[in-house]
């Protein structure tokens, strides 16, 4: 049986997964980092990811430097789906044998500014090459431990919330992939990723059960559901969409609702909320969660979710 | 300008470091491990290893399981190199679409007798599909503070000492590459490589300056060297050899101190002791550190060393 046959990506992790023998990790593979004992007052958080050219980048269509951005805010963002914050960064990478010192310059200005931004240090690496260019980043955070935030904190009546507006990146992708001029401010959704790292104080005082948004809104909304045990109902006209990809997507002849809800790779957060805390909200109410295991899109049962490396 | 003409990997990590801002770094990209301040008594060690199809491992002679065996004892190494143990570990995968499940299971038998072996856990980890086999493994581990290693601490008259026989993973390889049947005690030096995790309580007493034979024996004295800003003789016929290796090489008209040298991946350790403690080594005195910056081997001034992915 191949890996295609076995059904995806998120079985492949359930299979792999093995219940950590040692007491200081918190949370390991399942959630978007991986938790650890740090100190009385912290968690320390792991993740990371590993960038395909061709499956995450595109040399077409993707400078030097905002693959270099695109790796680091795709990581951050984990971190910030957590609570917590960047520390340190871990880069490995895959070169061709034709690659230029200047591609190699500009990938690290990418990355250095993303250091920089967020105040954290790169402080390993391996160099090596193979026949595309492949990006492996580990991102080591800090959370406090009263600020950690958890997929599985979900509860029946709570609100969910996504922090920004979705579609962009998705919208850009298909921009590109149709090799349609112009509509760079889109473009940039694709290329230019920012994670919700800045936006967490707004965040973190009323979020119960939060994620990212790296697979598509229906996706993490799946896996809030799967763990927390519960079921949601959403609806599609209250998702915030970023500006003028309806008019993008209309030339396309795509939903722009689709763009957010199975697309991906927006990196906004997803997080639900008391609803006694609905004032103090920072974002858009796009459901609730509800008894059951359902996934309701106005009123009707999902069943199919976001984009899947091996779906 | 591209990356072969720039003049190899060793060059190319020099480019992109950066020094930390952060005080915590104690140590960032230039030594086996990065290191940072965890507790009062112990650091955090960091170290990222890619590893692709055909390059680092060929389908063509590595099981599944001995792929995961590689990939964590290269790395487990370079714990061992500063000193310390493996604690956590991440790991991302590139599948190609018809990998089979039998495959990655075989891969994570491996990965996992090694989390057995020295007691650790892989708390997270990434897939994604690529048209080659990647694999990128990071590991945190733990060393306490009057325990950690670095190339650095080399002092003129220092003895040099290898941990254990060397060459048997490229006389291995070799075998495979020329479709030599047979020799499978050698072909495993290459295959089922052992770090010196568990040798570390005889070596640690008495080791200053220390690092892995990843890259051949050459090259890593050169790094020492290089980071204490010192010299050393190096005398070949000294240089303990893997068992066999002799007569597998003579087949192949290769002299297998050359194995040793510029081979590389036998993930013993090399390590300078204080001529004082000359009764307390583990291993076998290769040479000694000298004034000035040259590597003397048998007395003539080396100038190519190990392997190099780029040059």
């Amino acid at each position: 049986m191949n890996i295609k046959e076995l059904g995806g990506e998120f079985q492949f992790i359930n299979r792999i997964k093995k219940k950590s023998k040692n007491k200081n990790v918190i949370v390991d593979i399942g959630d978007d980092c991986a938790v650890t004992e740090y100190n009385e007052d912290s968690y320390h958080l792991y993740t990371t990811d590993m960038l395909v050219e061709g499956d995450h980048f595109s040399l077409d269509y993707f400078s030097p430097y905002q693959i270099g951005i695109k790796v680091m805010e795709s990581n951050t963002s984990d971190i910030a789906a957590m609570g917590g914050k960047p520390v340190y960064s871990l880069i490995s990478i895959s070169l061709k044998e034709d690659t230029t010192v200047e591609f190699i310059d500009g990938v690290y200005n990418g990355i250095n500014e993303i250091c920089e931004r967020y105040n954290f240090d790169l402080i390993g690496g391996d160099t090596t090459h193979g026949e595309k260019i492949v990006i492996s980043l580990t991102l080591i955070g800090q959370v406090d431990k009263n600020k950690l935030k958890m997929r599985s904190d979900a509860e029946i009546g709570d609100l969910i919330v996504v922090s920004g507006p979705l579609g962009g990146s998705t919208a850009g992708l298909k921009l590109f992939l149709n090799n349609i001029d112009g509509f760079d401010n889109i473009k940039k959704y694709h290329t230019n990723p920012i994670s919700e790292i800045k936006n967490l104080p707004k965040i973190l005082p009323v979020a119960k059960a939060m994620e990212d948004v790296s697979d598509g809104l229906a996706s993490e909304i799946r896996n809030i559901c799967k763990m927390s045990k519960v079921g949601a109902k959403i609806f599609r006209e209250k998702i915030p969409l970023n500006k003028g990809i309806k008019k993008s997507s209309s030339l396309l002849d795509d939903d722009p609702y689709d763009y957010a809800l199975f697309g991906g790779e927006d990196f906004k957060l997803v997080y639900t909320v008391n609803k006694k805390d609905r004032h103090k909200i920072y974002g858009t109410v796009v459901g609730e969660i509800i008894n059951g295991e359902k996934i309701l899109l106005d009123g009707k049962e999902l069943k199919n979710y976001g984009y899947d490396h091996f779906s």
